[in-house]
């Protein structure tokens, strides 16, 4: 067993099973990125483990079309084109992806729950679970060492949207099979009691519909097909009509409905050409931007920048959607900008307008109940997470040296007799930024941040390569520093003091670029720190000739 | 009335009063930068109004010692050293920020609660009030058009650490009386219920402590003195010693001692130097940086950098503090380094260690119906708080017309029959970076966004003046760009684009320097955007010779 991610962050979900000269994958999930890994635009995990060994592997899983288990496929696909099993919807989701990335030819095999798939040594069963997107599953893997069961992504829904319950036949038989390794979702191991049903979140629906006369505007996950429905339940219910907003919204619901997954009335389902023919008591928006995402149709009607939709007095806006941590303050802005406007906010803090999609402890306890696994590792989730779910495994009777916490490419070394760390393959985090892959590394971070902190200030010199004569300069051209227009001083000082600074040296330092480089570099380093309190990235450039 | 800052963030509190030839002041707080101001320390509000009727300013009073109220006070002062009126923890924890400031003959005049003091037309009656810090006090500032009553910061705790509690005679009183207006803390104005007591955190640390058997780290906010008492007081319960560690908590804790406000036995205060002595169980360290400061003692023990504490198996770290939305990332960091390295730790979300000192709806009611104002201006909060306070306002039976929602520097005119907003004075808020003030405006942070996101890249070029001929170049440097040495190939390409482009060129464009490096500048901004999707600054740095 080798996670290759998401054992150390919430996203970058990939696990390897090998055996012999088999391997499988389970996901291929990408991260959002932090504060500190500026520019970047998503990340992936490293997988150059799987390249080295692109003969053994035979298939990639996926448990649900989350892009932190999905949005590293294309990626992997483009390297190493191996059949991919999903079910329809996660499968639905995946295309559209891929097709963006021109690999419209992957092999995808969708499979139903309780579908059996043999892969080399491998035998997978998918097992139906309840999370905020359609169609999740988790894995039976029975190996030549035994029973692996990996949850995947899962809360356990007493009343999920479709009426489609958790398998907890199957989680059973596993128990009484006897399971070696239970792999489980870690996301909410930090929270006391059960996660509230997604059915719950119709019942705030339907209070808030109740008292509403105005246009309802709900932003919520593109990929939450449940949320959508109840939004639409609720509409019909109400008599409003329903206008999708936003690409990834309306593609979602379109793969949704083609499969079945999604019930809209024809005569509900209206176009944005249609709002100015109703009367606002009969609207429904859905859209994306719950996080506050600056190019998002949530965020452009915040700043009045939609063309269609202008917020007025009486408008109702549902952010139906967790503030995932990071996000809160730009949610924050759009939601004192609607206000601005005129229309009521309602979200997580004030209103019962989203539940989590994940397990709490007493849901994790009884999957560890469910499956009595001999072993344990703990997935999905930060180190923190973990350890809080390990506590709850040595509640439910494993033994301390049977949990393991892993770290991002750690081998689990599982036998018939034993199981223990063995050493890593390698592993890591490739940057995507553009179109670029991996060509954004911990050197360039560095740099931004140190960019962004404080800017750059430029010093420009022209020096006759043989004689060291100053022939142009210095010249100081700074950026993100100070403001030239008001601080004029402050770069007339630094001027003068690299002024000071060359005049002081003889002709041969002079001659040497680099030493005068370093020179000017550490005089101008102090000063501005001194008396500043600043540091800025400081470039010497010199031109000879 | 006029708020200067406060009703559009939570941070930069300050609000003048001004009645003829006198203008008060009420609080002068900082605010900490927000994800969008890179590399700012800080900022404070622009109070250039005061400064334009520096004749009229009388003094400044202060509510209580927090840095959102007290902490743009020297730099205030600097420029118009006026009388300061505050409680005396609200003064020691200030006269240590203004020595930094080489501020000590500020002359700062100290007030008990129920002290009335007047200042020109003004007469202001300190009211004492709970809240998460020690002697925080409200306003009942009596003005020639009536009441004004300015909460503070306050909750309505029923059992305050050290037992004093809510002034509700004054603010009934005042109720009685008749008061115009109500300016009331909405801070939590989204929450419902009650806020819980300050005493609810000592059951959680007593139910931790029982457990623990080995040392117990409590991190707070260096101001929290009630906190920092209860964690001595359950120490001393538990026969264990506390080490404060870390620079603001020791000095603000000496404050607190000397005015009597803090209560340690001899016995139980001891140094770092004394760890070595003790037994694990016998140990409290109190320190800073719950907030997940990168160079606080909590950050430097969790990656194991600091000298004396070095975390092992079996300690226990609380993190008793709220997580300020923005900061999760790095608290969760903190978090998974300390659970590596050994240590058991609770925080907000896992345990009862942390109370907010903010009043929730119930405890806004309760305050509007003592008051029962004519008029209502919610402060302390972002635009979502006041609108949320506002609606509670409403349903306290004040009139939605008297319920005034303010902008940063707008003005409300009150007379003996009316109020109404009438204009507004100069606002806005000054950057604080390094020891530089105001010199970081809009533009400089655009530049730096910018140059986090994606670096920069610089085309170096020498031309003879005269003739437009290349003498050197042209060359390409980057930073934060591409990792040079990975792509070699991408800085080849653009300096390939640079010559071909240049080669392009007619002599005359050569020589009028502006002209060609706006031509690159556009050549190879497209360049990058077309093939890599990223948007470098480009600078091209010609120097002519």
């Amino acid at each position: 067993m080798i996670p290759l991610g998401g054992v150390e962050e919430i996203g970058l979900n990939m696990t390897a099973l090998e055996y012999d000269s088999d391997i499988i994958v389970v996901d291929a999930g990408l991260m959002f990125p932090e504060e500190d890994t500026l520019g970047v635009d998503f990340i992936i995990p490293d997988f150059s483990y799987l390249l080295q060994n692109r003969e053994k592997v035979k298939a990639v899983f996926l448990t649900h079309g989350h892009e932190d288990h999905t949005g590293a496929l294309p990626f992997l696909l483009k390297a190493l084109p191996v059949p991919v099993y999903g079910t329809p919807l996660t499968l639905g989701l995946v295309k559209e992806k891929l097709r963006e990335h021109n690999l419209e030819n992957a092999e995808l095999i969708p499979v139903m729950p309780r579908d059996i798939v043999q892969v080399g040594v491998f035998n997978v069963e998918f097992v139906r679970v309840t999370h905020s997107i359609v169609d999740g599953v988790g894995l039976g893997i029975t190996t030549p060492v035994g029973l692996v069961v990996h949850t995947g992504d899962f809360k356990l829904d007493p009343t999920p949207v479709d009426g489609q319950l958790m398998d907890f036949l199957r989680f059973s038989e596993y128990g009484e099979r006897g399971t070696v390794l239970l792999m489980s979702d870690s996301t909410n191991a930090e929270k006391g009691g059960f996660t509230f049903s997604e059915k719950e979140v119709r019942r705030a629906f339907e209070d808030i519909f109740a008292q509403t006369r105005g246009r309802i505007i709900i932003a919520t996950f593109a990929s939450n097909i449940h949320r959508i429905q109840q939004a639409i339940d609720v509409a019909v219910k109400f008599g409003r009509k329903v206008i999708l907003c936003g690409k990834s919204i309306v593609s979602n619901a379109q793969i949704a409905l083609n499969l079945g997954y999604l019930n809209i009335p024809l005569d509900t389902w209206l176009t944005l050409d249609d709002l100015k023919n109703l009367q606002d008591h009969e609207v429904v928006i859905i859209t994306t931007g719950s996080q506050g995402e600056p190019m998002s149709v949530l965020s452009r009607i915040a700043i009045d920048e939609h063309k269609h939709i202008k917020i007025k007095e009486g408008d109702m806006v549902i952010l139906s959607a967790k503030m995932i941590p990071g996000n809160e303050r730009s949610i924050g802005k759009i939601i004192n900008h609607l206000f601005r406007r005129g229309a009521q906010v309602v979200y997580e803090k004030v209103s019962e307008v989203h539940v989590s999609g994940h397990a709490s402890k007493e849901e994790l306890k009884l999957m560890l109940n469910l499956i009595k696994p001999k072993y344990f590792m703990p997935v999905h989730g930060e180190y923190r997470h973990l350890v809080y779910h390990s506590m709850l495994a040595r509640k439910c009777e494993i033994l301390k040296e049977h949990i393991f916490l892993m770290k991002d490419g750690e081998i689990l070394e599982i036998s018939e007799t034993e199981a223990k760390k063995n050493g890593s393959v390698n592993s890591g985090r490739i940057f995507i930024d553009g179109k670029g892959v991996g060509d954004v590394e911990e050197m360039v971070l560095r740099d931004r941040l140190r960019l962004a902190h404080d800017g750059i200030v430029l010093i420009l010199l022209g020096i006759e390569k043989l004689s060291g004569t100053i022939v142009s300069g210095p010249d100081i051209i700074s950026r993100g520093f100070v403001f030239e227009d008001v601080s004029q001083d402050v770069i007339n000082k630094v001027r003068e003091l690299v002024s000071d600074t060359i005049h002081g040296l003889d002709k041969e330092m002079l001659s040497d670029a680099s030493l005068l480089k370093a020179k000017l570099r550490s005089t101008l380093k102090k000063y501005l720190r001194d008396t500043m309190d600043r540091r800025p990235m400081i470039m010497p450039i010199i031109l000879e000739v």
